[in-house]
């Protein structure tokens, strides 16, 4: 079979939690969220994020975590600013929508959104009450394209938001990716200083699943609990959630995995680089957008499995690659010999 | 600390389980349910279904199962019938009616709707369209009071749901349960032969998360993977749900499961019985709903753990116990013994 | 034809809201509620209600105003207390639930809801959060089936709810009919004191539709009409609802077309009682339900029209009369012989 | 006070309205759109549109009739697509969404859908069930900005529609405009032919208030009241809405009205080209939207009322002029001097 280079959740989960399920099997826990390892998982999430007054709840998956958050946070007359590139825009099946909330969608260049690009929402929406009320800026780290915020950029942004009073809210699936990418200068604590709630993903970054939601602003901390599970996302087995995060925060597990996951597809954007092939965008996550002929697609296809992302024009196109924790670095030497090898 | 009878999701999972996920851990495999293990899991319980027109969907947990079915089956105008001690009526904090349907309630005895039942709901509503039109009846099995329904029972009602075009949805969280218990004539393939839709519990019978939905109606399985997308059902690493169905349907493991929990419990039913203790229901499943008075409760709940179910009268209340997969043979044991000690 | 007791709303307008909508007409005004005359009805009722710092609002229909203030007041896990009578609960299709809100429904005698049932349904949702948070009691004054409030019995309930943090909100589609009855003895300024919001109803007391929406509780009163306006409740000409509840509040009108309605119904009631018959239930407002035989049922339908209400055994049923603002008293007279003629 | 060209909603309704609602007050009428006002209109309606299959339904106002035909026609997977201009994407307060349903939404030169809008929309969107399933085209005729479609526009989309499995749903707000521009070449049948289902707009062509809903598609007709009723719009008093259609529809009344506004229109279009004005855009109908520059309007806000619609650049903005039934001959003959006389 062919290795796959197509999304970072192809595998189970790093070996360590399937060690510490197996320990704490037959062990008895309070469900919902209420047993030991989901308060121990809480104290380390609370301790990395400098925060006494954040709260954490473990839901299973990203859209999950993002309706949840959504509907609970807004009145029925307000909505939510994202990126046209943002997941709950394009790949969430309406999932937003279908709590009742519209979302406004701004183009940008690089994923990111910036305050130029929420005021010109704003801007379009001033005919009160017969257009909605911007509420919630929804903004991924990294990216659905694979790049990341500056703590620059991060400040800005919440500065704008408080002065607009509107929340901030982050999609933090890939978290751990943009927080060790070798361009980043953000803290976990920075995450939970300047957003309003954010989540830290592990389905994507070693456990089998489970997303670790993290609500800064007290304001919205209240009764969060019955949203979990009107939404369908209160496991009765919380513990499986609580194990897995527990393990991953765990001497920087969480971190580590995913400065593998970068590390792997930094060596392979180095050899296209050094090759002369061109990025769709200029990334240092775990994702790359090389841009190739169709003769060098087709090469490369025959031993690796990965999307042809977008039609550049009618000979090239950009491919997208994903490397996880579960990368193995052979695998990886290998991929970038072939591509070392590409004929035109 | 004490051992509880509270509820039959106390521990993590079935060994075999665990086994099966390390064994699989590093296979590659394509997301979102569409891994060969759903695959293998789903041929497996269509053949105990004996049916080669239901289609299969795993989830994560029962509130998550009952909404997605719901909502994709009714159309905004359509209600549900359901027992007041029905799971979706009391215990899903609003799950059902946070898609906008309304559940109509009805009392019964034992947690089992009948035909008359039913038929009073429909009297109440003639006056279209004023009043909502009724398209759902929900039940489950075993009942969440313990009770299960018998073949002739589950036939009489699907003819009338048939003949009222009503569609008949099983809410089977604790199935195996149902099917294994001493006084069961039904099988899964009866199930899918009487019902529209049903559910098949994974939570509460061995499995660390997960419920298999059987759709049996044709009509209603018809683009059904964007309403588990949609409500945040649909998980990235669908494996996890495919590798545990596919262990739990593999040598009849998952009834045995089933079948000892009930087994534990009926003897625990038995030393009460053979006490003179009477019950507030008479169950054939792992719930038992024993008699005590306060002070018999106190001696128990020295040494285990469960709920006090239901106040009978100021000297008198019911307690529930649950038993499990994982209940131990001995601790069984060692409980029936406290009960024949106890001391009026 | 036969003249129709069926209900109040058969007829068109109180012919000065005919006039004051020709005599305005061609004004131009602006819309959306903000013309002059919405303005002018507005400050009237403020000074009916003794209160600067309510806010009102006018909608179409009573449906529309309890599924705008409802959906409006709830956050998504909140939930609504009713009696089974409410018209919310049996006679909305659904609307309540529509916009994602369970209804808690309690049974009551004679239609009202008193203390004793809300705590019940308190007492039935301790298990957070997989039980909802009630927040709404929801009353109607008169009730469905033509009770109405004393004093006594709305402050006491309105206490209460602020005890145990419930909004107090009020149907008052018949609220004119209640606030005229022989033995009220609420004004509207009471109602206006002791609920958190309530409405005056202009469709069933002579307007051609209209809701007088009241908002007392300061903290409900934001941003209101973004809901009124997603709902489809904002009129473009909302000098349509301006003008009649001008008219309506003007010299008392809206009061003395609700009492010549209770006039009407009292003397037919006197009438049944006089002759012997009994009530389903004693009321003082515009509608009565007698409790006759069939053959007499069928005696009176001869010339007049009505609803015949509820079985009461294989003889008798009660029926339902309605008076209205334009119920002639000749018709009534000719009515009340009717009844004294009616033979065994 | 000035005049105001702002919208088409500044009055009240045509005389011969108010004269049936006074003739009519008075008889007793059955309520909830089954009176017989509302069987005329509606025979008088599908006379109109040559159909014997279509149903008519009244409801209020235009949000109102998108956010029902939306939310009964769609299942919760469905989505809309609908031009960036469309009212219901940019001044409905979200109504739609708040129902459960994603507008997708497509930039245009004119306010008009094309086949090459909805593909675009249709390719963006393949990646299935993590996308929704596009199900509905909304068009308005004539549009937010004033156009109006050709008759081999409306076919061309409608065949496009119907090939693409897409509903085709026509917001008629203006539809009467829109069928008497010189420039049209639609009739009501062909509308009622090559859509699924639109609307007659009454609340801007000479009702207080009032739409009629067309459904052609009889897959979509089916129990179609109780969308109505659960969304707030049945009327108690339908009389109220059959009257005023039944007037419209008479004699031509609804399409003289019209014409009487687009001939307002074309006046001023003529004098501003006279005198070298630019246009925003082209249309024919009682919308039109000239060039000026800010001294210009200010010279024409000393007399008449009038938004600013799009500035330009730093001199120049497009103002939005709106005449209606109601514009007196002698105030546009005003006007149009004014713009005349303007000076530089």
């Amino acid at each position: 079979m062919k290795y796959s280079f197509k999304n970072d959740y192809s595998e189970g989960c790093h070996p360590k939690i399937l060690e510490a399920l197996s320990q704490t099997n037959l062990d008895q826990q309070i469900g919902y969220g209420l047993d030991e390892y989901c308060i121990s998982a809480t104290d380390k999430i609370l301790k990395l994020c400098n925060s006494s007054i954040s709260t954490v709840h473990f839901v299973s998956g990203g859209t999950q975590a993002n309706l949840i958050l959504i509907s609970a946070f807004l009145r029925p007359h307000e909505s939510v600013i994202s990126a046209t590139t943002g997941h709950i825009f394009t790949n969430e099946t309406g999932a937003i929508e279908a709590t009742g909330h519209k979302i406004h969608s701004v183009e940008t260049d690089d994923g990111k959104l910036k305050q130029s690009h929420i005021q010109s929402v704003l801007d379009l929406h001033q005919n009160k009450p017969h257009q909605l009320k911007q509420k919630l800026v929804y903004i991924s780290n990294s990216t659905e394209i694979g790049t990341n915020y500056s703590k620059d950029e991060l400040i800005s942004l919440s500065n704008f938001c408080k002065e607009k009073k509107l929340y901030l809210m982050l999609d933090g699936a890939r978290l751990g990716h943009a927080l060790t990418a070798e361009n980043n200068d953000l803290t976990l604590a920075d995450i939970a200083k300047y957003t309003d709630a954010f989540y830290l993903g592990g389905t994507k970054n070693g456990a089998l699943i489970g997303e670790a939601i993290i609500i800064n602003n007290q304001d919205l901390q209240d009764e969060f609990g019955f949203h979990i599970k009107q939404k369908g996302g209160m496991l009765a087995k919380g513990r499986l959630l609580g194990i897995q995060f527990d393990v991953l925060m765990e001497n920087n597990l969480y971190f580590d995995l995913a400065k593998h996951a970068n590390f792997e597809a930094m060596k392979i954007k180095k050899v296209f680089s050094d090759n002369g092939f061109e990025f769709l965008s200029e990334t240092f996550t775990n994702q790359i957008f090389p841009v190739l002929n169709q003769n060098q697609i087709d090469q490369l296809s025959e031993s690796f499995d990965f999307y042809v992302w977008k039609k550049i024009d009618e000979e090239f196109s950009a491919i997208r690659l994903i490397t996880s924790w579960a990368t193995p670095e052979n695998v990886t030497d290998q991929f970038c010999e072939a591509i070392s090898g590409l004929k035109k």
